[in-house]
């Protein structure tokens, strides 16, 4: 019985290990997306920001409509980069794994132009539903934001 | 031989069958969940709304700070009926499920009090995390959402 006991503690304890070594990785990962994700968009290159989301993704942004597939998240990201839109930065608050899918909720700051066209900061808040691919990378799937209330300017 | 396979074949359409059965019941439930929420909001009560959230749920609102936990969940939605909202009305356009968690893309119409007290058609997107209790009932867990573009008012 001792034997048995062991081997089903020893599973247990396998089982529980790879649970949190997977957990860790999609934290870990989508982490390493984050930073890969700003690093590109700080250096204006709409391509790379766009190949983080999945070829069938869904942008929602504030005021805008949605926008539906990489091509066109690439257009809108572009559009923001050549408004002048810059300085982004990204913290993930909460990731949770669930099978193939992962939900982040964030916070973010960036500068964009203000009435005078000087860069003002912004600050704001996201939700991201992350997608693990057949070849296990997370990328984008749908991705909302909206700003915080309005610091003085 | 044949026996065998009947069996294995008997099996996977019983597990195809269940796990049709349970993505069903998650969309169904949630969407049933929704038809109560606006019913409530619609009713002006507060309380039955904050009631579709967990207790430790979290609303990201545009243009104001997040608000944490079940009560101050309902405080938020009661100065919204308060301030004149009403009319809501939502639609999932998409619905998944993955585990005690699902996530739901969405959109929203309501009627908010415009420059002259007069309501005013307001229409927006949203994403919902929802997560499964302890008891199968499906509760709004993160919400965020934002403003479509202003129509001509």
């Amino acid at each position: 019985m001792r034997t048995i006991s062991t081997v089903i503690l020893a599973l247990a304890v396998s089982i529980g290990l790879a649970g949190s070594v997977g957990a860790q990785s999609a934290r870990s990962d989508i982490e390493a997306a984050l930073l890969t994700f700003t690093k590109a968009f700080n250096a204006k290159d709409a391509a790379a920001v766009a190949a983080h989301y999945t070829e069938d993704a869904a942008i929602l942004p504030p005021d805008s409509p949605r926008v539906d597939g990489r091509d066109k998240i690439q257009q809108f990201w572009q559009g923001a980069i050549d408004g002048g839109v810059s300085d982004l930065a990204l913290e993930a608050v909460e990731i949770s794994e669930s099978g193939d899918f992962a939900f982040e909720v964030g916070k973010f700051r960036l500068k964009a132009p203000g009435r005078d066209r000087n860069p003002v900061d912004q600050a704001g808040k996201y939700i991201v539903v992350w997608k693990k691919g057949t070849d296990g990378t997370w990328q984008l799937y749908r991705d909302i934001w909206n700003a915080d209330p309005a610091t003085q300017q």
